[in-house]
């Protein structure tokens, strides 16, 4: 094990640590507080489970570690795949003392915390994120869930891990594009609240792109401090300081459902979300032209899209944004921006802007 | 609307009233105050329906209605059924802001309480039983969920009502052997830590199987008090005293399972189970048999079964209550009796009690 940072998530009685670092990914000393009982079970998927499953059940001696290995990809973040994990706990006859434990990316750790919540009403669960974005995104914040086929992450629970375990090594074996969609995520940090990290961003993108450890390492904990202070400031999403996490995702989300979900990568639907949030900012005069063409250049050289299908016609754009989670009592509310750094949530925007950022982006 | 009774649950900020008398179930004042938004999604089954739907859709006029009907019966208590309303929140454009009411049983009220704990992570519910057994036993506490092929109510969360409304009059159009199915957990109540009110229900059996309507809303506010004590002092199962909820429970699920949902209703399968509970304390030599043949007797004259299924023997039990969630840490716990009246969480028994109880019974 090398150098490991420790970032503590302050939730009260919930309350948790990340461990960042290369090579925590076997370390059992880890692992063990935050395992009750003697059984575990692990939940990986078919890509990951090859790669790295061997490493953790050995950072597990001594406890009873029972699998399951799920397929990989978002078209399998469904009811169907979470019933998986619920029969082999049951065949495994895991009581409510178990604890599960995710090996994967989001979607992994999303079902997985899922599976935690609602097992026998709630068993502890500790996340093993191995991609970029799991490592940013979903190793901070508790929200859980699985896709319905109308709509993303509408079933879902809060569900605080134990603790995260994110080995930075886990990276050298993900493919471009996973950790280009990971760098989405990276990028929103600093749009939302964080225009230092954003400038940092500017001067560091092909360093990133080329894997460099320690600026990987700084990106991934500099992401999950801003994220840790936002959640511990509104846990459960209802003062709207949280929903500006959601900068890019109602456009992301109307992209990942109407082209399907697996098509495009979250990350990658996000930073196009990002480009169109930022081009609505602009159609309503609060963001300059160079301001957006900062935040687009940022991305491309993050090998994102930034530019939504073309198959997606801005009525069907409304309509998919209209079931997102982000409408509250019939209002579309969306996350925009008054800067760099300086995202607002907004219910209280001029329609015609929204409708002139669909349409006009066809013409790009 | 008749005379109405109000039973404060103490929960601090999760606390709620339940409204009990006759003819409330129209009533709209009970509803309004609990419904934030515009939005409400009904949900019933095929049974209760036809008899009850109408009232309370006018109960709440000035809404925007929309209504799920799900098939009747325990075995309809699945994951399936359970999307089922989250199909018919989407394609209702619900966003969290939506209020789900569940108009039924025990069943309608569990998948619908957890289909509220889930969808978007969390709305609004009300809860509207039909049954006596719903109305003692899932209008306080809480819990709320599905079962799985392998367990029952394996699958679920804590997710407290806004309000629950029950309407004695209800009762009336239910049948003799659902009546008995609730009778058995209010006879619960009174082993469990209210042996004066077990005195009670020893004088005023009959009167309540012939559905005195003063007689039953007293002994389903006598229980609901019972179970609101228990459930304020350990909400999420955490001390132990809750778990004396399960008397006869573990059991029960036994016999429920090893049947096949819906064979045994599970007030049946609970009537049963106290009786074997009763018993299985004689043998180690807590209860006497004088007062085993009380419960013994007061359960029969409740109409309700009071010796296990032949087919399930003795392993097969063992096996099955295996699983149930009381194991601790693969310890068997059981609620057994010191007195009418005075029911104790147990891991620390003798296996050859069990055994014997077990086995004893098929000579029965």
């Amino acid at each position: 094990m090398g150098a490991m940072e420790t970032l503590q998530v302050d939730l009260q009685e919930r309350s948790y640590p990340i461990y960042i670092g290369r090579g925590l990914i076997g370390h059992h000393a880890l692992y063990l507080p935050h395992i009750p009982e003697t059984s575990v079970m692990l939940v990986s998927n078919e890509t990951v489970a090859p790669l790295y499953l061997g490493a953790v059940e050995a950072a597990l001696e001594g406890k009873r570690v029972d699998k399951v290995i799920l397929p990989d990809g978002e078209q399998y973040k469904t009811l169907e795949t979470l019933n998986r994990i619920f029969t082999a706990l049951l065949e495994g006859r895991h009581d409510r003392q178990t604890t599960l434990i995710a090996l994967g990316g989001g979607v992994v750790g999303d079902i997985t915390g899922f599976a935690a919540a609602s097992y026998q009403r709630g068993v502890p669960f500790i996340q093993v994120p191995t991609t970029l974005l799991a490592q940013v995104d979903s190793s901070v914040g508790g929200k859980t869930g699985v896709n319905h086929p109308l709509g993303k992450n509408m079933i879902g629970a809060f569900h605080q891990p134990r603790c995260v375990v994110i080995d930075t090594d886990t990276l050298d074996t993900l493919d471009d594009r996973q950790l280009s969609a990971g760098l989405a995520e990276v990028v929103k940090y600093g749009l939302i609240g964080d225009s230092v990290f954003f400038g940092w961003l500017e001067e560091n993108m092909e360093a990133l792109t080329a894997r460099d450890p320690g600026r990987l390492a700084y990106a991934i904990r500099r992401s999950c401090e801003d994220k840790a202070a936002v959640v511990a400031a509104d846990e459960r999403e209802q003062s709207g300081r949280r929903a500006l996490l959601n900068l890019g995702h109602t456009f992301g989300h109307a992209i990942e459902t109407g082209m399907g979900y697996g098509t495009w990568l979250h990350g990658e639907a996000v930073a196009c979300g990002m480009v169109m949030a930022a081009e609505m900012s602009r159609q309503l005069g609060w963001l300059s032209p160079d301001e957006v063409a900062r935040i687009r250049g940022l991305l491309e050289r993050a090998q994102l899209p930034v530019a939504p299908p073309p198959e997606l016609s801005a009525e069907t754009f409304l309509d998919l944004m209209a079931v997102d989670k982000k409408v509250e009592a019939g209002r579309l509310r969306l996350v925009l921006l008054r800067g760099i750094g300086d995202a607002v949530l907004s219910s209280d925007f001029d329609p015609a802007a929204l409708r002139a950022t669909l349409e006009a982006r066809r013409a790009a």
